[in-house]
């Protein structure tokens, strides 16, 4: 019994799910950012040929999913569960996607920590033996979000300097019981952290902390460092929050400097884009690694990371009414190789 | 490999999880219905000592986890994973109760049939050896529903006929891979149906052809009929919903007319507390699954029923662009017997 069980927090998955499948499309400014050759498909149109952002958004999803499914050389209707989730309201990105296709759904609402549960829970269903294929999806739309969260986009608010730029982007993984990698190995499901920090607009300080809890126990669970990674990223921390964790962390003796990052830094150009702590939101991990961390895993650039995306778990209301910031991380290990640590 | 998948959509599993506690709290209408005898606690202060209903909600939430907890003799350090959701944007009725427990968490969206959703995937990750405990938990309040879905509360508007009651509940079931049961023996994962009803104030006809979708493969993949079972129970389909699903299965040869029902259709009083088409909300299934049926299934009242909650996947924002109604449904059976079929 349990015999997955890695340490206190972490599962050791006994026949590691490979990757079938990945794509991710985004919008404008990513097609104009570092990563701009690693996506399947970029628009200029924010709206995807649709009439709202919200139906935008779940087009993006539509075009990650065929495409990732067309890359594993699957049909929808062979897929044995999704998971899926995003930052709507009701998760309506993801709902009026799924709708189109006859696939078994189970919907997630982690925040941006979302593609790391969706890979985690699809991991373990494989690897458990309930499912042959799974796929794992998750996008977020910079004009949804800013006008659910914040201001309404025409309003032109001044940003603070604390502030992320929401990815319009989707990324899609499909998981399969048999293939020739890259594997996920690991999983660490997150517990919630709260720390206090009440600032909406300072996302990575309130989600630093659940990151730091996270892969604390990633490592202690698995008797591993980050040097025995070719990289370690969380999900979309940006500047501030990247740099907490990494001071956190480093008290414990675990260090992040050589190759820790944060797929917010990755996303967007400082100097030539400025999107002021970073980038942010579902899409923002799902992106970076299903293009860019993938791609580069499959052309043999790195053997080993761990993707540790964080979900902050606030609502405009819980704001007003004076919470302060739930938030979560989900880790996943993912390996060229089959094999333990 | 995957000897556990059971047809095309259900899952056998292979060593069922057994329920190790379960809990449910309610409000005041609920604590007039005919079931208010099946509660662990019952309010008659909606605000549940809190200063706005968001909050209640979390504290309801708390409450039927720590009452759970404490039936199941086990502290929350023991718990591997906690899986919940609810209806508020972005889920805080859960958000805001976990922080205050340190459980490794996996936040679910998945409308109002979340009790059927998170109590799949806990069975699942205790089946496939991921863990030896996890809690499936969900909840809903009618005050925090109607303003965020409909109107605010105190405007009084006019209930269509069809309208439903959503429940002001939490419901929470602990499953431990030891113990005497009842058992989790089987679950069918949904797909999402949309046949195109548009009409907010009309769940139960929205839900009702995912309810078809997944009993019918439910009956199907495990070679069963409804008269193998006590009790064959939705969610919260309602007066209407549960007639159109009763009609389309029977065109199937699936006679729910004897041991079929509804959640909604339980847990108020139709002639007196007049609820229009019934009880609705994560907490209706919630409440019921985890007061009346699971006691009833200890005292021998019934051996063996099936739980198929639906959720309708909407957000006031789709409703206003026009889009229909997606839905999906999740099915779980229940047993006092280990044994397959």
């Amino acid at each position: 019994m349990n015999t997955k069980r890695c340490g206190a927090q972490t599962v050791a998955l006994s026949k590691p799910p490979s990757v079938a499948g990945f794509a991710c499309i985004g919008g404008k400014l990513e097609s104009e950012g570092p990563l701009k050759d690693e996506f399947d498909e970029l628009s200029t149109d924010s709206f995807f040929g649709e009439k709202t952002w919200e139906k935008a958004e779940s087009v993006m999803q539509r075009r990650a999913f065929e495409c990732a499914l067309s890359k594993a050389g699957m049909r929808p209707e062979s897929l044995d569960y999704l998971l899926a989730g995003d930052l709507l309201n009701q998760c309506i990105g993801t709902s009026f996607c799924v709708r189109d296709f006859a696939v078994p759904f189970y919907g997630l609402y982690g925040a941006c920590s979302t593609m790391g549960e969706s890979l985690s829970l699809a991991a373990m269903l494989i690897d458990g033996g309930f499912a042959r294929t799974a796929a794992a999806m998750t996008s977020s739309h910079f004009c949804t979000a800013e006008r659910q969260y914040r201001m309404p986009v025409p309003y032109g608010n001044q940003r603070t300097p604390t502030a992320q730029w929401t990815a319009t982007a989707a990324g899609c993984c499909i998981l399969s019981q048999d293939g020739d990698g890259p594997y996920v190995t690991h999983v660490t499901c997150g517990k919630v952290i709260d720390k206090g920090i009440t600032d909406a607009n300072n996302m990575g300080a309130a989600m630093a902390p659940a990151a730091y809890d996270t892969l604390r126990a990633f490592f202690e669970d698995t008797k591993t460092a980050p040097s025995d990674y070719d990289l370690v990223l969380t999900g979309d921390l940006g500047y501030l929050g990247h740099q907490i964790l990494v001071e956190q962390l480093l008290r414990d003796g675990i260090d992040l400097r050589q190759n820790g990052g944060d797929c917010g830094l990755l996303l967007y150009d400082r100097e030539k884009q400025d999107m002021h702590a970073g980038g942010s939101g579902c899409g923002c991990a799902a992106a970076v690694l299903n293009g860019y961390l993938l791609r580069g895993m499959r052309a043999g650039k790195w053997k080993r990371i761990v993707l540790a995306p964080t979900g902050a778990l606030l609502s405009p209301t819980s704001s007003m009414q004076g919470e302060s910031i739930p938030s979560v991380c989900h880790a996943v290990c993912i390996s060229t190789e089959k094999g333990g640590m």
